[in-house]
This record gives structure tokens, C-alpha cells and sequence, in this order.
């Protein structure tokens, strides 16, 4: 069809940080699984697990048959390819040597949370992201048998945004909602967005912190709300994502501005008011995909968001701001998050390294 | 990124034949989904239903609203969308004017088969492709919207295959086997294709047959067999997917050739061999996804191939062969049919009809 192939570009895997995070713009596809540890994985069982799935890792994202892959053929078309490691709470416990960040636990439970024991927590988070389904597809199955000795799938969770090339690059995504989601983001590559999401001291430096929310959209109860509902929920015309207050979707939202019988014209407890703070500190990195599953039952559809973040500082950003939108989000009526997760990202390594190094060797 | 963007590139929806079964190649994404027809649904209820979902897929699969499309936005990115509609036993029945092909019925057992209800059977097929995930997602939904007062959903599978653009165009596919699926295919456009997969008379002139599988592959049984194993258990060798007597992927297979010690190159009981009839009738039309859903429990991976094939004659085409593999083919060992459904696919229709007013009228 005359268009340029791109199953076999690669991201590099060795670095300061990991890849998978800053990779922009995000692969069309991603699989986030969490594993439980085996009672009988110690830390030498931690540290031959980490080199193994580093090797893996290494060698799929550039391209190259994993060591004992089954299909090497399928390896071929690494179509930007990243696979990223995170850590959570019992890993870096049964590691024993250093101290957990502070914020490297569940999140405090918040009102609207309905959360599933399926779709929370784990020890070990895999993410797989690329622009091709085949390719995360025997990703996930080769790390997933490399995995096996040492700990056992909790769960998996496979999310979609548009296909490579649909729509040209740097389009914000929208969701299932039809809203354009994610429009006040750092870019990567700015200041602004190694200030937020890396961590700088200690085994974590060169790493991060990752929230994961599975949250449902009751696309049945938001067929009832018509347009302008929707958009006064959100805080954005549905059409381009700009501000109530502006015409481009990158209009700075003016939260002063009021209508001529004195209401504000962005509703105080629209989505995008409430996500905003006088902090500059409590920002994210979000990174996230849409899910759809197969309705059950009466169910229409079984569709949401795969909410991703990354942030240094679980605690004082991300909490602080979901804290404002458990209290008051017009949003809330159609969303639920139904699963939560924690993990710490450890730092990228070197070639000869293994991820998870600082806190296993 | 420089690439050509195919986002809004569209497939005619009117014409002689629905759109999505020649449509070439394949779609990245499909999804087929199977309804029960409420009990109080009949042909007039039947007539009502098709001219909605007609309009509906006339509407976005050029790139437009539905009618009541609650998510506009995400209508605008069509990605060769293709929607192709089917008929199982009870919707004909229902309509009761026409005798249904003889072939309109579950297929006879197999052996092999372990068929799940869950997986089988159903009223109406809708087979929803794109190559853009969220597109099939949208549209998915808008559909089963508006089957409401008439169906309830079945079954729903979503598949996939390479991306639209990591490989080249006409690359056979890969199923997650890592074999080379489909190497001998009639190649839309061309009168073998027309003769094996058009129906020429009665109310499904310009119809076909479809039969869809669901197929389940024991990924880790696969594991276990080497890469000579798995070569002699298809016929053909994994680099690609040339016949074991040849070179090339197209090359004829050749299957009086013997070893030096007088064996069959390609074994008795390959794949490839028991697939082939020397009647030239007994051939089908393929268009296949892979699926590869969350493992469950011990699992490493709940994976398979959505089989779908197309033909004119049901019975005089697929259930032969099907039946020559049921008795022998080494590959019987790791796969196993876990679905299955049968449907006639009304013809096309012109702008201003519908799919199906040549039963329905």
C-alpha cells in the first residue's frame, strides 16, 4: 500500500531510566500484568527472576528471539516494543536490604473506589506496550514462561488507543467516552517532566512511581446525559477538548469566568477543576489505555479506562489530587475504579545489567 | 512521523456482495459477535432491526455519525471499517418465506470438538472490522445498541492480527503457533475466489456461507515439541512456511517425495496433506484472527485462532475437509475447537436498501 513499514523500528532498552515511561508518543497497545511470588522466591530467586526478564527484554525489544523462544519468528516485528518492570511492596520486602519508599503501598481507600481483589495490587508489574497486538501478544507469553518458577500471574490487563498512523501523531487520545483525554500532560523530554515523574536519590534514582486504576465507564448510564451534560461534567467542549472558556484544546482554562447570570462558566465541580491545584507539585504523567471487554449478561458494553500515572512521589502527587476528585468530580456519576496497584519502577540499566540491580545486588 | 495516515481511509459499504469478506487484505482488528433474537422479535421485528443496523453501518463505515451516535468524535476515524452481517437458522426460520440452504445448521460433530455453548451458535452474526481497535470498539457498541429491542448478545470475539503497516502488505499471517496460516487462499478478485465463495441463486445471490471456530491452542503442549516436530505436524517449514518438498512459501507441495529411506517428506498425516482433496470444490476462503485472552488459574495463556471461513456451499465445501482433518492431522494434538457457529450472509444491498430485504421484502 506505499506506506512506510514501521514493524521493525525499536525503542532502546538500555538507559538511565527505563523505556515504556517517557516512549512517546505511547505505543497503540499495551498489556500491564501483575505476578504473585512464589512463598519460596528469595532474594536470590528475585535476582535470577530480574536477569532472566531483562534478557528477555533486552533481546524482544530490539527485535531478537528471546533465548528459549518457542516461536522466534514472532519476534521479528518489535514495532517500538518496551517491556517495564515495577516493583511492588512484598518484592522490595523479601529484597531486605534497603527501605521502601514511604509511598510504595495501596492507596488510601477512597469513597468511590469499588475495588476488586482480580484487578489489585501484585508484586511484580510487567508492562508490555507496542504499536502491534501480535507482538505484545508473544511478549507476554515469553516473559510470562521465564516467570513461572518464581511467581504466578495475578492479573492481566490489555488496552488499546487509535492504531499507528490512524491519526497523525501527538493527537491527545480520547476515551470510550468520546472525551479527549489527557490534554494537560508533561511532555516528555521537558524539564517539567523529569522534575515530576523521576525519582533522584537513593536505588530508586532514575526511577519512578506507577499507579495503576482499572476504572469502569457505565457507557449505558452516560448514553442518558446529553451533550452539554457531558460537557459541563468534564470542563471541555467533546468536540476538541478545549476549555469551556476557550476555543483550542490547549487553551488555558479560565476558572474566574462566569456566565451572564453569574455562574462560572467551567462548573466548580467539573473534572477539570477539580483536578487542578494551586500546587504545581501535585501533577502526574498519565499514560493510558482504553479497555473493552466482552459485555456480560444485560450489559451493553464492559469498557473503561486503563488509568496509568507516573510520578516520583506517589504520595504527594498523586494522592493529594485523586483526594480532590473522590470528593467532588462531576465525573464520579459514570466511572468506578474497580482495581488499584502500586509499584515502584526501579531504574534502567546498562547493557550487562539487569533491571531491579540497585536493590538486588 | 512523516507516515501516510490511514485513518479515514473507507471500504464501500453498497454493492453486490457485503463489504468485508474480499475486503484485502484483512483488517488488523475484528470483532464477531453472535445475538439471540428476543422471543417476541418477528419479521417484521426483523425488518425494523436490519434497516437500523444497515443505516448504522452505512453511516460509519464512511467515516459518519450514527443516526444517534452518542460518541460522534468517534466515529471519524474509520480505518477501512468494514461491518458484514449473517444469518443463523432461527432468524430464517422467522422470517419464514424462503427455504434456508440445507447447509444452515450446526455443523455434524467432530471428534476433536469440545464444544461450549458460550461459544457457539447464535441468531445474527455481526463481524466488525477495522484497522483500528477503538473503531471496532465504537462501533461494536453503537451496533448492539441498536439490536436492543430485538437481541441480546451471545457471544462476542474479538481477534486481531498484525497491525495495519508493520509488515508488508500481502504477508501471509502468523498464528500464534508462529506457523504461516493460510498460505493457500483464493485471492479476492479473482473468478476461483468468486466461484468457491458466491452464492449465484435465490434470495442469497451474492451471499455466501460462513463458519466460525473458535479454536483453542495449547500454547504450553506446543512448547514441548521441537522445531522438526512441529515442521512434520503442519507440513511446512516455521522460517516460511514453504512446503517441506520446497523453497518458497507458494511453492506447490509435492507429496510423493520420499526420503532416502522411503518415507513421505511431508507426512501422511501433516496438516498440510490432510487439508488437501483432489477434489478442487472442497476448497474455502479463510479469514482468520488470532485471540489471545487473560490465562486463567495455571495457565500461561488462554490463546487461539478465530477461524473464519467463507464459502458458497457449507456442506460440499468445508465439512469434507473438516472431516478429513477430524480423523487425522497431526496437528488434532494441540488445538482444540471450542466454538462453533454456522450463518448464510445475505448479499449486499444498493443505497436506500438494507441487508437482507431479499429475505425480508
Amino acid at each position: 500500500m506505499g506506506e512506510a513499514l514501521h514493524g521493525t523500528e525499536t525503542v532502546d532498552f538500555h538507559g538511565t531510566y527505563q523505556a515504556g515511561i517517557a516512549t512517546a508518543p505511547p505505543q497503540a497497545y499495551a498489556t500491564l500484568v501483575a505476578l504473585d511470588l512464589h512463598t519460596q522466591t528469595d532474594r536470590d530467586g528475585l535476582r535470577r527472576m530480574m536477569q532472566l526478564l531483562t534478557d528477555d527484554a533486552a533481546r524482544l525489544t530490539q527485535g531478537v528471539a528471546a533465548l528459549a523462544d518457542s516461536e522466534p519468528e514472532l519476534a521479528l516485528v518489535p514495532s517500538r516494543l518496551t517491556v517495564t518492570f515495577g516493583f511492588g511492596p512484598e518484592l522490595v520486602r523479601r529484597a531486605a536490604t534497603v527501605d521502601a519508599p514511604s509511598w510504595l503501598r495501596p492507596l488510601p481507600a477512597f469513597g468511590i473506589d469499588r475495588l476488586q481483589d482480580a484487578w489489585s495490587d501484585g508484586d511484580l508489574l510487567i508492562q508490555v506496550a507496542a504499536d502491534d497486538r501480535m507482538t505484545v501478544a508473544h511478549t507476554v507469553r515469553m516473559l510470562l514462561k521465564d516467570t513461572r518458577s518464581f511467581a504466578r500471574l495475578r492479573w492481566t490487563q490489555p488496552g488499546f488507543r487509535r492504531a499507528r498512523g490512524s491519526q497523525a501523531s501527538g493527537t491527545t487520545m480520547r476515551n470510550l467516552f468520546g472525551q479527549v483525554d489527557g490534554t494537560v500532560n508533561p511532555a516528555p523530554g521537558t524539564a517539567d517532566f523529569d522534575e515530576l515523574v523521576w525519582i533522584r536519590d537513593g536505588w530508586l534514582a532514575g526511577g519512578t512511581g506507577v499507579v495503576v486504576r482499572r476504572i469502569a465507564m457505565n457507557l449505558d448510564k452516560w448514553d442518558e446525559l446529553d451533550r452539554s451534560g457531558r460537557e459541563q461534567s468534564v470542563g471541555r467542549y467533546l468536540s476538541n477538548g478545549a476549555p469551556l472558556t476557550g476555543a483550542q484544546e490547549h487553551d488555558e482554562p479560565d476558572f474566574e469566568a462566569t456566565t451572564a447570570i453569574g455562574f462560572p462558566v467551567i462548573p466548580e465541580f467539573s473534572h477539570v477543576r477539580r483536578a487542578r491545584s494551586e500546587d504545581t507539585r501535585q501533577r502526574i504523567f498519565r499514560r493510558a489505555y482504553n479497555y473493552d471487554d466482552a459485555p456480560v449478561g444485560e450489559q451493553i458494553s464492559s469498557s473503561g479506562l486503563l488509568f496509568v500515572s507516573y510520578q516520583a512521589d506517589v504520595d504527594a502527587q498523586f494522592v493529594p489530587l485523586q483526594q480532590r476528585l473522590d470528593e467532588l468530580d462531576l465525573l464520579n456519576e459514570w466511572t468506578t475504579p474497580i482495581g488499584s496497584a502500586v509499584f515502584a519502577i526501579p531504574p534502567g540499566c546498562a547493557e550487562g545489567g539487569f533491571i531491579g540491580e540497585t536493590l538486588l545486588t
